[in-house]
């Protein structure tokens, strides 16, 4: 597939809305322009280079590769097929235990999608309802999606799935259960593929994030570039082919699909903001050097502090891959403890990072004029002037500093991003919680108990145990 | 002046300039509409009813009415006009010791506003240029608005005042040195009153902050209710005559002015960041009962954390209205280490705040769907659905209220919001400043001298010799 | 009482052991001397001024006396006992409900307090066994203090009350129930007063936070003047009379004394706490301008953002005491949610504030020599030499400085001020609660709605059905 | 040499004062028995095995013997001594291109520092008089220790040097410039090794942090075990000769020094500090499995917020490690960047962990009583059966837990570490800055631009340059 058949295959008869009307073909609707436009791109790069193409959908399978491995060059929805395909083939391999025949359904639908050169997005987080109840327990029993029919050759599924970035321009899409279930709640163990287009399958698309309507793209130089349209899925009884299950009530293997997921995003996740750290870091040095604050002490150690956080991040980036794991097939997985306590001080510092670089700007990220003032014959040069500040610093660097500044961190984008960064790989306090599963506390327990002397002769003296801890 | 005679008087061939292109009549243009309404329900207000129009204008003079003092009834307009004479009456009490005339000019200039019942802004910060340089050893000498020429019966004036709140629908511009010029930067020490139609002017205005232009103003309850156009005013060789003029070449006395405002600013300032910083907090009460997880415990934890900084922000208002000092004519001043330390602190926290709302709201903060959405027949009801939780929380209700966090929080208006609580009063540098400037560090340093003895009959056991160790 | 006889009284059967040995007379034993010390200067002062004492043991009824209720006068024993009187005043009007005769019992008890001029301590926290029980499921039924029987005119006690400050020299102890206790506690919920030498109790004296033995007083300034020593204070099967319980088996009541004390415990220490952070802030200024680096950025944003601390939580005092309520009797209460959001705040930030002075001050805080190196004739003066750094700044005063710094925050001292700042009136969760609890939450709900006008005659538009979207 | 040979050694007529009073022989004297005993143990052991001394001795040279090396095994002052080797080592390099006879200087001393097996420490930070002037302007010129005079053969010099670990037990101290001087400060450019015992050298032992004269070392379980005396060391008129001179003058080579020493301690104070918060960590969970507190939420959640913090710190190791660059020699050096953001977090963090730890624990951890109280008949029973909770946890294995958590967080042994945690290696401003320096702003400015398409055609538009930084 190229990027012309790409956007052709998209119309489809998929049902789209946004804003409360049906998009006709998602192709060539204007809410989706960016990311069909970037989708198409990479369609061509890889039309042209089927090495590259290759390349970027293999694993990596030692520690050199990982660490060299980058997804710079393709767009945001290859991307999600790569982390989707993994996950799949990761969760397989567990799966496979209880459910024999799913390492062949995902063997299969993955074959199937590379042969078709499809793209697949992740549906994972339910309504959920009450989120105080389990499933099973729910005043509407669909707040989780499940099984609510089957007949021959397949099951019906019924629910909705939210948050589901880009999911009206894809192919296919994964659906697996947001967590594990209980023995009781066997309907709730399901997971499976389903195309876009499937009867039933609805998808109402949220654009916030998005450049103003009325804007120059100069003046919005992220958000005419980038977007991340968020889809709520939904599932109004949908019949689903025996051949695309990939588990069906097991309910003890419910949640090894959300935990592969988990472990390739996040680390894809932790891969960028590492750069989208430094990135900030730098607007705040560049805006000091515009405005000729660079040498003044509060400003340079404000800086520091920005450097230092990114500096940590980035740290425990290069940590996750030092200490990578290798799982079946000679994949390489990066450590957990690292990859999460990373992503985790990256999204929670984020708000601050962002607080300090504004400080630091100064109001003219907001009240910057525009790309279309400077044009202006009578106003244009007295902004110029009145924006420039040294030899070196013109007033159109300047101003468009500014608008790239209040781009990615004032705008509805960088609301957006600011969202995104919380809230992908599950919240913050999924990341803390497991973050304080892998950590190693039973070394940490032992070096607390040594640095007191209480290993003489207590080697069975654990505090857990039930005989006394104490030591003659 | 009611709303409609308002309306027309801006009509008085200003010249204001919105990307690029130059509005003909900003009472009726599209991009001041918000502005501009609110404006006129006021004026309709104080024309409907005098004695609230003169409650409003009056200045308290006591501990009880400074503490019920509220402008939450009137626009933004009204509330800067009236901190912009209480500046200039503030202010000429100090000016008058060295320029007698200004006493006179301001009161006249004050008289008549009151009289026209005009509106007025405030031009203070300048363009700056190489903020390492002071204002006569800028490459641009414009760079710091200034007096570029002299002629009978006034100045003429040029340079540019950047972020001037909604300066494009006031009548006036206060016009006031940035800061404290030096002995030898005279013409730089000016203050003055400007018409905004005056020949010369010219405004940029800046509309960052806004809704989208194709929303429903449902899904964007607070910008679509609230806006802050930001003026980038230039001044063209502008003529002011004499009588309008408040300070003209006295350097000491150039930051009178901008430190009346910021006290009258900062003060008012915290007042709304109060009920700011619970507003947010609501928030996160709110949707966590919606979600169910408002008895989680990091949920309540990180809820008393707003709480908590909510209530030391509110306790600084408490305790600068209780130390409030009279100044001249009786009026109460809110004491300033407390005003300055809670503005601050709550600037400071702000960004933290919001991220813990996002937090603990969850990525419905910008992928929830529209009000339009609800609209519509086959998927309005599927998403009601979805959305609702629990008995007593609708999916509307609930969609509503995600809505609205991602409109303050997440959208270009909560972009805009952030900058403005940062920059407003000056920065957080300049209020961290301030506030050790204020604070008692003499009495701290007694206490602590005190603490270890030092002065109980220590002094000539401890020889602090001629000097003493304890500078002022 | 005078200090001698004061002394004198403590010589009356108590068993008191300090690292494993009884102490004979905690009168005149040298682990005590100094608090028996400050006790007695307390005794003597009231002796010789009867004014003084009944002002300090009179409630304030106003706002003004609220405000300027001092104990900085008086030692640490005739504090406590204050508040320990208040609280059993508090408590009994509550109690009185459920317990008519509660309320003679204190009545006279407290009356007969006044008459002998006794000192009486509070036991609160107790062993607690197991956190995760309730007190009728510890595997040790002793782990809360309990009645484990009963005889003619009273009942038999056993159990231990930890963290009693000063237990071993005060007369008597006040026992109360920890915490709230269930209908089937009803032996745990007991509160009576017990006699420091009443058969069956004894005393574990712990003296952490002491100067060194060897040490001279000029090198530990603040631990040679202050001690805190803390009681493990045991009752094995105590026997108390009837006319001393307050409480006995009321469990609906437990909670009452826990409560009350811990209005009047963190009102007291709000107060103190407040003078010092400005003390540790006065520190890091005067050890800044002794080192000549009080002009460097770093080093004044740092104190800066100390004093910003600092104002914060002395900004909820005020704010307490202009909110503060009258209960029975017209005894004014400060605000809860002030005082508990300003204790919380101050405890949560000291060890920053520690940290920011130890950095500011630098390595001498514990690489300093000592008093007594100054005498040394050899090195005596190459010490005070090499100590001092400028006109006005001799070697001895920074030195002296340098040793101050290091007891208050670096030494055993250090250590114990600042768990005692952390766990007095609960601990930083306690606190945390209290402020969510009492905070206005549903003012903020309403803020929150009314924010995005959902209150504005939205009722109809947004179908909120018959039960209500925010709970209570 | 072995311990005995070592603590003859020290008998070499040092001048040593503790308290004002001379010591006659360190080597016994009890001020410095913690330390000699170390110390011995680690001659004791490289005598036993002199493979495992030249192990430790040896520089690592490649990444894999870098992770793997470890000081665990030997004492203070043995690393110390390979510091400090490795210091003259690496600086002789780049001083040998302005002072050739260096490296030789160097190459010869540390040969026969080898061969005589002895220990050296660092002489590093001046008395530095007023720190707002330079060297050359101080009121007492020998703020900074300098050259004061020369004779044949050699130099005399005189000044303090402060903060001296260890200097009265080792044999040799190295004597470095504390900063780069200017060239106007040629006699402040002097590095040399002076032996403990020269003429004219003092040493002012400072003993801060260690455990209390009267107490038992159960009770103290760290700070019987670990010292860190501190020497104020002074240089009164001390000749050293030619051969031991490494800087003469040669002013801008006068921080070549102190950076390579820098570097080799900051790295070693990493790997110790990964484990501290570790210790910290294991300290908190144990405490909170004793008190059968954690499996509460806020508990859980404040224990995971350390793993993080000790988490991200680790990484640092592993990053600085796996970015190692080999100097001259193939020595590996940790990568800067990573090695001081990593120890400047652990610093910064170190007094909210430690809050943290204490907050868990409770007020046991000032209260609990002593190992001798348990020993006592009548009271020891029931303080174990107090501070017992459930089965499994014995009241002494969970009192000894407090005792040891007191002793490092909240003792005087706790003050201390807390100290030089936040000195090491320069105080957290040093470390701050060094990060700045490393970190890699060009690529982050680099990224910055390019994220907004300023790359586009504006290769050389760099805003720092003096040309337009405008693309066509």
């Amino acid at each position: 597939m190229d990027g012309r058949t790409y956007r052709a295959s998209l119309d489809d008869g998929r049902k789209v809305y946004v804003d409360g009307a049906v998009i006709g073909n998602v192709g060539t609707d204007p809410h989706f322009a960016i990311n069909v436009r970037r989708a198409s791109a990479t369609y061509d790069l890889f039309a042209r280079d089927s090495a590259a193409r290759d390349a970027f959908m293999t694993p990596p399978t030692g520690v050199e590769s990982l660490r060299q491995r980058s997804d710079s060059h393709v767009d945001e929805l290859a991307s999600m097929t790569y982390t989707t395909m993994m996950t799949l083939l990761t969760a397989a391999d567990r799966i496979a235990k209880v459910r024999p025949q799913a390492r062949e359904a995902v063997d299969h639908f993955v074959g199937d999608l590379k042969t078709r050169d499809a793209r697949i997005t992740e549906c994972i987080t339910d309504a959920k309802g009450d989120r105080a109840k389990p499933p099973a327990q729910q005043p509407d029993k669909d707040a989780y999606l499940r099984v609510v029919g089957r007949r021959d050759g397949g099951v019906i599924i019924r629910g909705a799935k939210l948050h589901v970035s880009m999911a009206a321009i894809g192919h296919e899409l994964m659906v697996i259960p947001t967590k594990a279930m209980k023995p009781d709640e066997p309907e709730y163990a399901i997971a499976c593929a389903v195309p876009v287009n499937a009867p039933g399958v609805s998808i109402v698309s949220v654009h916030n994030g998005r450049m103003p309507e009325d804007a120059d793209a100069r003046d919005f130089p992220h958000s005419s570039q980038h977007a991340l349209p968020q889809g709520f899925v939904i599932f109004d009884d949908v019949f689903v082919p025996e051949e695309r299950i990939f588990l069906d009530g097991e309910t003890g293997m419910s949640a090894a699909f959300a935990h592969s997921l988990g472990l390739w995003v996040r680390a894809a996740h932790l891969n960028h903001v590492c750069d989208d750290l430094d990135t900030i870091t730098g607007f705040a040095q560049l805006i000091a050097e515009a405005n000729g604050t660079d040498r003044i002490g509060h400003i340079k150690d404000k800086i520091a502090n920005m450097a230092i956080t990114a500096t940590l991040v980035r740290a425990t980036l290069e940590a996750s891959i030092a200490h990578a794991t290798a799982i079946h097939g000679g994949i390489m997985v990066p450590d957990e403890v690292f990859t999460n306590a990373g992503k985790y001080h990256a999204a929670a510092s984020y708000a601050s990072l962002v607080r300090d670089l504004l400080d630091i700007a100064g109001g003219s990220a907001v009240t910057a004029p525009s790309a279309r003032d400077l044009e202006n014959a009578e106003i244009g040069p007295l902004v110029r002037k009145y924006m420039a500040t040294k030899p070196g610093i013109e007033g159109e660097y300047r101003l468009r500093l500014f608008r790239a500044i209040h781009d990615l961190t004032a705008s509805a984008y960088g609301g957006h991003r600011h969202v995104a960064l919380l809230q992908s790989g599950g919240g913050l306090y999924a990341q803390s919680i497991v973050t304080r599963g892998r950590y190693d506390m039973d070394r940490a327990k032992r070096l607390a108990l040594e640095s007191f002397g209480w290993e003489s002769g207590a080697a069975d003296a654990c505090p857990r145990n039930e005989t006394a801890p104490i030591p003659a």
